[in-house]
């Protein structure tokens, strides 16, 4: 098959506010070869991303995405692989390339699976996918008394793990301790709690250090994100002393060396991907086998649609020890209607990967339309953009 | 001062090869403020940079640059190092910020180097800025007969060093022992030789290293980005075998943070910042404190117009020992009538920072005008950047 088309869908809630919720704009990518279509999903600014795709060229070094992929052959997953390498020294200057490639390398995944008439798991080479024990994954309350409720909320909704991230954690030593109660209380005495910094620390190891204990006592099971996503030393330093509590990172990984030193060199014991940052499920795939090698659990990054959920649990479905995943439980309506079927909870409250071909998920056309932000971008008078 | 506006001026010559030439487009940061006006320039994709300067909100920790930049005060150091901190933390998930804020930024040191009538330098806390042996640098030459006679004009213009890099080395073997001796030769037995790979051995150790033996004969002072920019491991194994030649890297850091890691984790002697990538003047100053504490030597990269190579020597001029410099020596015409005054080597082949208030480089109108690329980005029908 010959990749005839790369189109991007910018979509968006009509209202976008700081709260740090993924799923209030979307930037989808449709790749259509040999009469198929596949669709993938960046984690990503969508201006810029789409900027990425279609920038003039500045140097050889620093080409669009799409000097690298329109036009190529996609019969295999070496086919894959090997765009991909391209679009890394194409693009080597272009930072946010890795971004825009993420979505597109979703796309042509699911293509070739659809193709092969397999799902994509099987194409990365695993012989099985095992059910997943899906995390509810939230933003704390403004309050403690907010987030007790939400965490209540939670458990009466069936799930047997939640995380709490973001604003207001790390804005006083008294407030997190109260938040770090109130999660645990409402979830219950045997629930597994996760608890997500956002970055606040910075680097400050003194400052995130000061939370363990409360965490500790609330058996909290990994504190993700303290520091800034480069801050190797300072995941280190915290990860030598904080016990019972495992640090976790690694969702701002945009290629596999990054996630790489952040278990070899930061000492994290879970290793969060997001397939629509990383470049797709190649390079998770082969982060999942070097946590394996390293002791280490993999878990997928995922705030946004089902779409994104589906390929962020492909690269690691056959790995039946690392059974925690990411679940997003309070998409905004644009995340919720972009796929016609969703990855629901079993009676059990565990999920499953979709059986169907490629990633196993019907994007909603109507949802194209009705969250659709019309963009164009025009260069020394031509319109090299429009949606 | 308050930051009244922030201006893009993107410029290209008329015709852009795939040559590693990145002085064949610009982009160029105008800032207005308190009645002066400070200039930058990113070392990066013009219209990805744009982008990320204008895109839509996404959520709060996906912010256009913008959104930390556009009305905030700076009468200080320190309030630049605080709008600096805002981005990088408000745009966490916009790849391409880093590069967008390193013009900003750059610009700011400008401007209030110009507000207070001292040198950049100076507002860095540097008590001197020491003169700098300047490096011719340039591709290698298709052939090493070609690379041959570009070796010779470089020793005839005078210059004590020079650097070869980019393709066709990395391509066999033979050839690339061929293209060092012909440097060698035409260099003459004195000259510092330099050379750089352009990340052309991914992350394949061996095959770089077959190259040291050639280089060591050749006396070759350093290896310059021999794999990709975050192979750390790579870099680690080659240093610990390169014996005289060192490895040298840093030019895709943009943030301190890499910087530091190529260092401690990936052992290079010499750490190469580009002040238009790496966030500006700041943290290239943070990573030549880093550097000198580890006993590496900092150097600057710069392939564009004097305005860049200007910022990029500020961070280092208090630096006496660290006195080689990146002096792009076959600039476009663009990138060398960017600026109206230039940065010349003295009789004695030395260069000096500019004496003049904040980066002492004039823009010049004519070039802005003659070389200018207009752009026009609508979003909801309605225009968010027009040049």
């Amino acid at each position: 098959m010959k990749i005839e088309a790369v189109d991007f869908h910018y979509l968006s809630m009509p209202e976008v506010t700081k709260a740090a919720d993924g799923s209030q704009d979307a930037l989808v990518v449709q790749v259509s070869a040999g009469g198929l279509t596949g669709w993938g999903e960046c984690e990503a600014s969508p201006l810029a991303s789409i900027a990425a795709f279609v920038a003039p060229m500045s140097h050889g070094a620093c080409q669009p995405v799409s000097a690298s992929v329109l036009g190529r052959r996609v019969d295999s997953p070496d086919d894959i692989r090997a765009i991909a390498a391209d679009v890394a020294y194409n693009s080597m200057d272009l930072l946010q390339s890795a971004h825009t490639w993420s979505g597109v390398e979703m796309a042509l995944w699911d293509l070739l699976g659809k193709a092969r008439g397999v799902p994509a798991w099987q194409l990365l080479g695993q012989a099985k996918a095992f059910p997943k024990l899906p995390y509810a994954s939230v933003l704390f309350g403004a309050t403690a008394q907010e987030t007790l409720e939400r965490a209540r909320g939670i458990r009466a909704a069936g799930f047997r793990a939640a995380k709490f991230g973001w604003a207001p954690f790390g804005a006083s030593l008294q407030g997190d301790i109260d938040q770090l109660d109130a999660a645990r209380e409402g979830l219950g005495p045997d629930g597994v709690l996760l608890i997500d910094a956002g970055q606040a620390f910075g680097e400050d190891v003194e400052a995130a250090a000061a939370r363990l204990d409360a965490m500790a006592r609330n058996r909290v099971t990994w504190f993700e994100e303290p520091f800034s996503a480069d801050a190797l030393e300072a995941y280190a330093a915290l990860a030598r002393r904080s016990g019972p509590v495992a640090v976790a990172g690694g969702e701002a990984a945009f290629n596999r060396a990054m996630a790489r030193h952040l278990i070899d060199y930061g000492g994290v014991r879970y290793i969060q991907i997001d397939c629509g940052r990383i470049g797709g499920l190649g390079p998770a795939c082969d982060v999942a086998a070097h946590a394996v090698a390293r002791g280490v659990t993999y878990v997928n990054h995922t705030f946004t649609s089902n779409l994104a959920l589906s390929a962020s649990l492909q690269p690691f479905a056959g790995l039946e020890g690392h059974r925690i995943c990411e679940y997003p439980t309070e998409l905004k309506p644009l995340a919720r209607d972009l796929t016609v079927n969703r990855i629901l909870p079993d009676a059990e409250g565990l999920i499953h990967l979709p059986d169907a071909p490629g990633l196993g998920v019907e994007v909603s056309a109507a949802a194209l339309q009705t969250y659709r932000v019309p963009v164009e971008i025009r260069v020394k008078g031509q319109t090299i953009f429009a949606s």
